[in-house]
């Protein structure tokens, strides 16, 4: 110690954590703060300091922090180091327990607990420095079960000669050693990769808390000694339930990791308990936890250590849980009266749904597996086989499902797996970059599966008794059971529990904006249906085109040459499509079923290629000359800017007449229990609209009169080009409402095809030419500003007009919110994305009252 | 006649021309409103009734005109009818002369002017009426040399055999005949196409004058009878000299169709003139002549009549003059005083002014013609052959000049006519349809071409000698020689007469909006600097990488798999590039020059097809697979939306750093006097300029340092995405200057790709989907908002920043009107438009001043 000034300087290195010291986690770590609210509630937590993120940025920048008086402050020859980010989430430098221990201190602890004791201390003290700290080879220290004084020298003499220097005996330069190891190792590339994975800012930061230690290792005479780890719910399910583990004579987690001794907490058949050789311990750990719950309003897991029969807490985190572990306790807290229910709304984190949400392969199927390996993320999907991360993108713009195949992924990958809807490597583990991206993704990911070999150049896979994939081909992910199926396999719906429905039931409490789904098939209507979704905002019908037999007569009406043979060809089309929407209308009984009128341009539903061409030629009995020249006359430079959308239904008026027909006999035929919408899609130009309402509503009042039945319909328009935004004043004065579609808009305002900008967009979000992928976040500085102008001029040519968002951004809470703002009466998102919608709806509304998530 | 009540509907059927009745050009007319203005200045104009527009139209549809009262305020046996529609251009049916002509009048006729007139006189009416009025089949009525009785007798049997009913003999039957068939006849679909040709409104209606009759035929002794034209300049130069034909013994405008007897009207040495038989009468027709330039202001054409001496001034339109005429009139016109400057300013049609623009055939070329047929409308073209409307509208799309060849043109060709630089047919005369369309254009045009053989199938044309050419051969059309040679033969330069210079620069007088040139070649800057565009508005660099050896070297570039050999092509490339930049700098002298860096995906530079694909490999000395995969892999879904414009700047940065090395080098080379001007196209987000500004400013520095010299440059951005637009403000932040792209920004406004709009465009505007198409005509509500908008956020961003159009539109003067209400600086437009843009930007500046055009 010097003179005063310095002093000051000392003291400002450390905070020693009291019931009143200036704590708080954004400066010092959660767990510092977490530490300070168990003092506070008096559980036996022993002395600690919090090292700031700020302090911890200067040792790591190479300031020599003020050890000395930290071990002064402690009063212990022992001190433990953990870490302290802001988030728990966000991972950190493991824990490094027993700084202290030198020739000195061996020797008094072999005096007090023995020389065996003190031998396996300080040989794992010297382990953990050399490998942790000192970052040395670990296989030079290699421990024997039983260390004694001839394994410390050996590891001493390793220690010399692996780091070139003696090791440290002064406890301070240790725990200075400690210390800047651990406040560099943060800003390594694998802890900032796997934090940014786990929603860290990038200028997250690390504070450190060190700690008295206290042993867990003692003379058996003076009492149990050990250390453990108690919680009172079950990760998996969040069900209430003593867990954890004990073990004699330990110290840290070592209950945890140990293969044998361990023992349960509570009795049980299958061995020894905490309850039976200390149950006054249980007693208090379990008054401790209750303690905790009601007042730390959470679910806690406690570590502890019992030196000579006394209790010390050392630490406390919540409860890692499952994400439906973290609704149910959400659910409890709230039920108990421990928290209110919107704060359970607000507490969970809305991507986290999509986890419980995952299909799974239905068990009923036989399984075709050709690959196996590590169950890395669970659930199941369907998709082509796509070797690169690229055709994953490309597969994601054409909307097909893709399951990305890789030997290994790297950072380069993770916008490909974003993209996919699972992930399959030849190598890495449960902690392999693609199990942590996937799980943090809630996509099925199986990892290791060593039997496979992928060649990359032709594109091929080649699994179990040398079965070939090739890209492109189906397959099924279980990433549930970590194996790989042939071919698309039947998947079971995931099973909603009461918690989650009970959650979702308070968001919608919570919540002010509707949630819809886009659901084009009876299977996603019914999706919908089970997520609660407010009705269907977009039901697509060109994919009812693309089935069998419809193909075929698609193809015919295409090729008709005037319009009695295209009637007589979308007259065998109107009953199918007929029955499409009456499966549509009764699984949607009593909601609002918005139906898009036919969209793509006609070359879509036309085959590409020599032999398709050929097959077509025969299935419609005309020259294979005729039929490559009409394809060809089809053909578009630019498909998306081309004949699609309201201009087919201008130029070909009797498909929207053959739909609007198929939509008012299903209305009549389902028995009248829903109002169809119907959307008008691409439109830039009022006129537009007014003649294919003009249709259609003659179309209703012609079924109206033949059918004698009388039904309600809306006609709207789906607002996809700038223009249509821009002129949505004069285009809602004729309809009922005006849905974006952000997707097409998105593209026009940038000038920027999704099929094409996969090849680009990764490296120009990764240098910050756009903040965002403007596909999977709105981007609300310009195609924003045509969704807020056209809200505005739709309600200024039409009060009360109704509006919504349909574009896949409609799942995307950020998105969400800026359509809640600009006073969206409801988003659509696809069925799978609705709960999670319902719920950052809730959220977003409860922001405005205060609830922080 | 009959009651009051009757009396007042019979006199609102017809106004009587006196110079205080209530005549005006919109009710009446304008044959009847000059009628009036001649009355006016006391010229002997015979008493004259004015039918209105709206009595027409309702004779037209049916009503009985009160005939008989107008042949009673007439005094008259016989009377004239003639068209009077708003615009003499307009056109209309025939005159019809001599009404009233039945046996009684022959009579009369016949003992005052001898049996020879009168015989004659009824003959040709009777053939009128058959063919015009009752449309009778005009090979019953052929005339004889000199008709007599027994002429008139099978006339009139012919009649009533052909008509089934006796030739009229009431003159109010006649007249009211006369009348309903010129009110129907405006009606039909020949007179609509031709009249919306010039520009009348679909609703333009006909009036009609009825006057006394002059006869100009009578007996020698009673002094000179005859009819005539006069005029005082000429009709092709607008250089002053007395015009016209005058024919003895003659009525309405027979002096101009006589094959003989016709005679000049000054003393000439070819043959007799009016000044030799009346010299009394020419001095007064040109003393009237004097007066109506004077009063009229405006060169007058004036019919006349002499009956025994008498004088009578029949009617007077203003000169049909070719567009060059035009010019010289208004200007000769301010010139003298008798109009402002402002005013002849006004007068002249933008549009008419490329006439004068066109270039012609060198003739110092040997000409290898293949067809020959009618000089329909003068100029030449070289462009490339195409057999189609459609054809023609896809060439447009590429940028490509292109000739239409059809066998005849129909109302379903004219928007392939607007997309051709000139039309060739193998069928019709000078008043063909594509005669008359092509001409509104001011399109070379040659008809007729009879040798010729068209195969439209095969889309081949095989000319004199067999000669045979396919769809996208280069020929050039010679519309003032009436023929068509192969190959691309070199063009003249159009001669610029005094008064076309002297209009221009009294328009630049009025003008308040600048007008530059879009120019990608020195050749087209060259004709920019001749028609004074103020610099070089738009100069798309893509081009200059097409010729011959380049392309090689571009596509190697292309190819390279790392930046160090994409650099070693972009080295080769530096030199050819800065030449091209040097000869345009010294053309453009003292004049700002703004340089788009490279646009287009870089897949327009690699072949299509299986032998350009083999040429390329062997070129580039690559494997054919490697070749055609890479280029399969630059392939786009859609181009239009994909990887150009800044996307490829910032992806492989070398493009922009070579193409700014090039500016800067060949400014320090040209001498300094150039501040060249650099455009970024395709920017959707500030980021991108920030970047590749960056990297100019440090290319900038860079030749600085290397040359020692100093020079100025400026930096702008291209609008063309609708987002650019929208965040215009912070974008201008940080350039010198924004220019609108409208073209592409018409593209995304309305998501409609301009290549592909050909295929339903002409339908849409049909039906009024659209008002105009977008690409031809701004679309000031939705594009134009987009201006607007990015105008004022422009400047908000950025005082004082320059502000331009360099789309199209640029050109059309209803965009510049625009484009000047929201502020902008300067516009943009082909070369050949500069000179339609000055005058029009004039205009729009003098109509805010009260000069109506």
């Amino acid at each position: 110690m010097g003179a005063a000034v310095q002093k000051h300087v000392e003291i400002a290195d450390f905070t020693p954590i009291t019931p009143t010291a200036a704590i708080s986690a954004a400066a010092h770590g959660g767990r510092a703060k977490c530490l300070q609210r168990l003092i506070r509630l008096d559980l036996p937590v022993p002395r600690t300091l919090a090292l700031s993120v700020d302090q911890v940025r200067s040792i790591a920048a190479g300031r020599r922090p003020y050890t000395e008086q930290m071990l002064h402050e402690l009063e212990s020859p022992l001190v433990s180091v953990r870490p302290s980010s802001e988030s728990a989430d966000w991972g950190g430098p493991a824990a490094i327990l027993n700084i202290g221990m030198c020739d000195r201190t061996h020797a008094d602890l072999a005096v007090n607990l023995g020389e065996r004791a003190a031998d396996a201390i300080y040989a794992r003290f010297i382990q953990a420095f050399a490998v942790h700290v000192a970052r040395l080879d670990p296989e030079a220290f290699d421990l024997p079960a039983r260390p004694d004084a001839t394994t410390i020298a050996s590891l001493l003499d390793a220690y010399e000669t692996e780091r070139g220097a003696t090791f440290p005996q002064d406890p301070a330069d240790q725990l200075a050693d400690a210390l800047r190891s651990m406040a560099r190792s943060w800003d390594g590339p694998t802890a900032r990769l796997l934090r940014q994975a786990r929603g860290a800012p990038a200028e997250a930061g690390l504070g450190l808390v060190v700690q008295q230690m206290a042993l867990g290792v003692g003379r058996r005479h003076e009492g149990e000694s050990g250390s453990g780890v108690i919680q009172f719910i079950d990760s998996a399910t969040g069900l209430p339930q003593i867990t954890g583990r004990y073990l004699s004579q330990s110290q840290g987690r070592e209950a945890l990791l140990a293969e044998e001794g361990a023992i349960y907490l509570t009795q049980d058949p299958r061995g020894p308990s905490l309850e039976d050789i200390a149950p006054e311990i249980l007693d208090t750990l379990t008054a401790h936890g209750t303690l905790c719950r009601r007042r730390l309003r959470e679910e806690m897991q406690i570590e502890f250590t019992i030196d000579g029969g006394h209790l010390a807490i050392l630490d406390a985190v919540r409860v890692p849980r499952s994400s439906r572990a973290g609704v149910r306790v959400a659910v409890a807290l709230a039920s108990d009266g421990v928290i209110p229910q919107a704060e359970a709304v607000a507490r969970v984190e809305p991507r986290a749904l999509s986890e419980l949400l995952h299909p799974q392969v239905d068990p009923a199927h036989p399984p075709d597996v050709f690959a196996s390996g590590i169950a890395a993320s669970p659930g199941a999907a369907t998709g082509r086989l796509v070797f690169s991360a690229r055709a994953a993108q490309a597969a994601q713009a054409r909307e097909e499902p893709c399951i990305l195949v890789r030997r290994e992924t790297t950072p380069d990958d993770v916008r490909g797996m974003h993209a996919s809807v699972g992930v399959l490597t030849e190598k890495g583990g449960a902690t392999s970059h693609a199990a942590v991206i996937a799980r943090g993704l809630g996509l099925p990911c199986v990892v290791g599966a060593g039997g496979i070999a992928i060649d990359q150049r032709s594109a091929t896979l080649t699994g179990d008794k040398g079965r070939t994939f090739r890209e492109g081909d189906w397959i099924t992910l279980d990433g549930t059971g970590g194996v790989a199926l042939a071919g698309a396999v039947p998947l079971l719906e995931p099973a909603l529990d009461d918690a989650f429905r009970t959650l979702l039931s308070w968001a919608d409490d919570a919540r002010d904006i509707g949630v819809r789904a886009n659901a084009d098939t009876p299977a996603e209507a019914q999706v919908a249906r089970t997520f609660e979704a407010e009705g269907i905002g977009l039901c697509r019908t060109e994919h009812m085109f693309f089935e069998g037999d419809r193909l075929t007569v698609m193809r015919e009406m295409i090729f008709t040459d005037n319009a009695e043979d295209r009637e007589a060809a979308l007259r065998r089309l109107l009953p199918v499509q007929r029955s499409d929407f009456v499966r549509l209308f009764r699984i949607m009984e009593g909601q609002p079923v918005c139906i898009r009128l036919l969209d793509p341009p006609l070359h879509e539903f036309l085959p590409a290629g020599p032999d398709a061409l050929h097959d077509m030629a025969e299935s419609l009995n005309l020259s294979l000359r005729s039929v490559t020249a009409r394809v060809e006359a089809l053909r578009e430079f630019n498909p998306m800017l081309g004949m699609r959308g309201v201009r087919l239904g201008i130029a070909i008026p009797e498909i929207y007449e053959m739909q609007s027909r198929a939509i008012f006999e299903a209305t009549v035929e389902a028995g009248g229990g829903v109002v169809p919408e119907i959307m008008v899609p691409l439109v830039s130009a009022r006129r537009e609209v007014e003649l294919v309402k003009g249709r259609v509503d003659a179309v209703a009042a012609a079924v109206k009169a033949e059918t004698g039945a009388n039904f309600d319909y809306r006609l709207g328009v789906m607002v996809e080009t700038p223009r249509a935004a821009l002129r949505a004043e004069e285009i809602a004065a004729n309809v009922a409402f005006l849905s974006f579609g952000t997707n097409d808009l998105t593209q026009m305002t940038y000038g920027l095809s999704r099929d094409d900008a996969g090849r680009f967009m990764g490296a120009y979000v990764a240098e910050g030419v756009f903040i965002e992928d403007p596909f999977l976040r709105l981007d609300v500085d310009g195609v924003g500003e045509l969704l807020t102008l056209g809200a505005e001029r739709g309600r200024a040519g039409h009060p009360g007009i109704t509006l919504s968002v349909c574009g896949e951004h409609g799942g995307d809470p950020e998105s969400i919110a800026f359509c809640r703002a600009a006073g969206f009466d409801y988003v659509s998102c696809s069925p799978f994305r609705v709960p999670l919608a319902r719920l950052a709806a809730a959220q977003i509304a409860l922001r405005d009252l205060g609830f922080p998530r």
